[in-house]
C-alpha cells in the first residue's frame, strides 16, 4: 500500500489534498462537516470507497460537534450533516451506502445519550474503515489469477491506494499480483479532465515501485494495437443489477476500443459498489461537472470563453463490454446479474 | 473562411502562431529557413496543407536570402533549405510532396540565374497556395452532401481554416454544408496533449458562428451514445494506397468508437495527401513527441517527473474503419484502392 489517503487522527479527519498531486504531497485536516463536504465535491479526496469512508467520518465529525447540544438537537445536526455529505457527488454509491450504515447506527442507538452515540459512529466508522482494507486484500487475490505471470495493462483514472482505505480496486489487483511475484506493468491513461491517471495512478505506482507509463486517453487504442496488453483494468462508482458499470469518464470509449481488439475488460469492486435496486445502468445519475475543470484545468485557457463545454464525470459500460466484475466475493461473469444479487445478499445477510 | 493562417506578405512567410491561440492573436513573421523549420516543428504552423505551404515558402525564402550568391552557391543553399524542412517532420506527406514541387521547379530552371530561379519558386508557392483554396472550396463541395440537413457531428484535432490556405479539409465540409443552408453543429474532441481541438477548432468555428461545443477526448463514446450524431469527420496527414489514414492520435480509437455506434467515419483530405506509394498504413512513420507535452503540456506538472510518458503525435486508422475520403476529385468508398490510384494519376496529369 503507498500512502494513507484519509486517516483518523487527533478526534479529526486527515486526507491527502489529491487535487496537489503529484506536485506536492499535502494533508488537509477536516474539523468540522462543511469541510469534509467540500473535500469530496472539491476532489481532495476522491474514488468510490474513500469518498464512502470520508462520509462516514464527515458523520462522526458532525455529531462530537454536537456533543454538549441538547438530544433532540444533536440529532438534528447529525441528520444535518448526513444530508449535507449525501448532496456532495451523485454518482458514486459507495457515498450513500455508507451514510446509510451510519443512519442504521442511529436508529439502534437511539436514546442512548449524545456520548454513546458518538462512539458508536466512530467505531462503525472505523469497522468500515478496517473492512474496507480487508476488502481491497481480497478483491486483490481474486483478481490477481485473472493476470498473466509477466503482462502488461491498461488503466484509467485512479482505483488504488488513494481512492480507498487500503491498496485499491483496480490497482489492489495489480499490487497483490505484484506480490505474488507477476511481473506486470502498468499504462495509466491521465483521464482528462482532472488528470487522476497521470497524477495520482502513475504517482503512487511509481512510489510502489510498479512499472508504470503514462499516456494520453486518446492514445489507448494505438497501444492496444501496437503492444500486447493482457488486460484493460479499472474501478467503479456503481454498477447496476444487470451489470452494467459506472465509472470514470472514458471507461466506456476505453472499453469498446478493448473489445475491438480482443482485450479482456476488467472491472473491480467491493459489493458496496452494487446497486442491485437500479435495473440497468441507464437509471444511474450522472454528475455533470464545471467545464471549467476542462476550460482551464490545468490553469491556461485551453478553450475559447465563448464556447460551451460538455463535462460529465461519469460514463456507463454496457455490461456487454465487460468481461468480468471482481469483488471481495468473487469473480463475476455474464450473466452478471444471478451472481451480483448472490453477492448483494449474502453481504447483508453479515 | 475565419481567418488566414499563412500569408506571403513584403517578402515574408507571416503566420499566426498557432501555440498562443485561443488566448492571443499574435503573428509570426519568418524571414530566414531556420525559423520557418522551426515554426513548423514547434508546431506554430501545423495541419498538413498548411504544413506543405509553409515548407514551399521556407525554400522560396531560403532562395531570396541567397540570392547575391554565386549560382552554385545559390543551389547549394536552396538545397539545404530543403533539406532543413523536410527533417521537420517526418508523417504529413503534404510536407514532402509540395517540397517535390519546388524540387521540380529547381530542376526545370536549371542555368537560368538566381533572380529567374527565386520568381519561379515564389510563383509555384504562390500557385500551390492558391491550389489550397481552390481544393478546399471543392472538398467542401463534395463532402457537404454527406452531411444531413441538420445534424450534429464530432471532429478530432484541427483541419480547418487554420490547418490549410482557405476553409480546411474536415471543417471545410462543415462549411460548406453551413454556406448552403445546413443546420450542422460540431462537437470537438479537445485533442491531448496539444489541444488543438479545444483551443483551435474551438476558436475558428465559433468566429465563423458555428455552432460548437468542447469535449474532451474520453467522452466521444458517450457523446455517441447519447446524442445523435451524423457522423465523424476528420482530415488526414498521410493516406496509403489501401486507404488506411494517418490522423492526429486518436482517431484510429474515435473510428472504432463510431463504429461501435454505427456513425459514419469521413476522411478529408486532398489527393497530396495520398502516399500511394505505400501499400498500408503500416508503412506510415509516425513521429514521436517529447513526453513533456503531456507532462507539463499547460505549465503545470500533471505526471510525476521519474514516470515515463509515451507520445505518438499520430495513429493509423485500418480502412475498414473509415466509412468515406472525400477529396477535391470526389468521395471514395471501399474498396479504396482503384479509386485513390486513379485520383493520384489523374493529379499527376495536370
Amino acid at each position: 500500500m503507498p500512502v494513507a489517503t484519509l486517516k483518523w487522527r487527533n478526534d479529526a479527519l486527515v486526507l491527502i489534498d489529491q487535487t496537489r498531486l503529484p506536485s506536492e504531497l499535502v494533508y488537509e485536516t477536516c474539523r468540522d462537516v462543511e469541510t469534509v463536504a467540500r473535500a469530496i465535491e472539491e476532489l481532495v479526496v476522491r474514488g468510490a470507497p474513500a469518498i464512502g469512508l470520508a462520509a462516514a467520518y464527515g458523520v462522526v465529525i458532525g455529531a462530537r460537534n454536537a456533543l454538549e447540544s441538547t438530544e433532540v438537537e444533536f440529532s438534528k445536526s447529525v441528520d444535518e450533516a448526513i444530508a449535507r455529505l449525501e448532496r456532495t457527488r451523485p454518482t458514486a454509491v459507495n457515498l450513500f451506502w455508507a451514510l446509510e450504515q451510519m443512519r442504521q447506527v442511529l436508529a439502534q442507538t437511539k436514546g442512548q445519550g449524545n456520548r454513546a452515540i458518538c462512539d458508536e459512529l466512530l467505531t462503525t466508522a472505523n469497522r468500515l474503515f478496517i473492512e474496507d482494507q480487508a476488502i481491497c486484500r481480497r478483491m486483490g487475490e481474486n483478481g490477481a489469477e485473472l493476470l498473466p505471470e509477466t503482462g502488461q495493462i491498461i488503466t484509467h483514472c485512479n482505483a488504488g491506494g488513494l481512492a480507498t482505505a487500503d491498496y485499491g480496486t483496480a490497482l489492489g489487483v495489480v499490487y497483490a499480483a505484484c506480490e505474488q511475484g507477476k511481473k506486470i506493468s502498468v499504462f495509466a491513461d491521465e483521464t482528462r479532465p482532472l488528470l487522476q491517471g497521470s497524477r495520482l495512478t502513475a504517482w503512487e505506482l511509481h512510489q510502489s515501485g510498479v512499472e508504470v507509463k503514462v499516456i494520453c486517453d486518446n492514445m489507448a487504442a494505438t497501444v492496444m494495437r501496437r503492444e500486447k496488453i493482457a488486460c484493460c483494468i479499472v474501478g467503479s462508482d456503481r454498477i447496476a443489477a444487470n451489470g452494467d458499470v459506472a465509472n470514470k469518464i472514458g471507461t466506456y470509449g476505453l472499453a469498446i476500443i478493448a473489445k475491438e481488439h480482443g482485450v479482456p475488460f476488467y472491472v473491480v469492486a467491493p459489493v458496496s459498489t452494487l446497486d442491485i435496486s437500479l435495473a440497468s445502468g441507464d437509471e444511474i445519475p450522472i454528475e455533470e461537472r464545471k467545464g471549467e475543470e476542462i476550460r482551464r484545468g490545468m490553469g491556461k485557457l485551453t478553450a475559447p470563453e465563448e464556447v460551451p463545454v460538455y463535462n460529465p464525470a461519469f460514463d456507463v459500460t454496457p455490461h456487454a463490454l465487460v468481461s468480468a466484475i471482481v469483488s471481495e466475493k468473487g469473480v463475476a461473469r455474464a450473466p452478471f446479474e444471478p451472481t451480483l444479487r448472490a453477492w448483494a445478499a449474502a453481504t447483508d445477510r453479515e
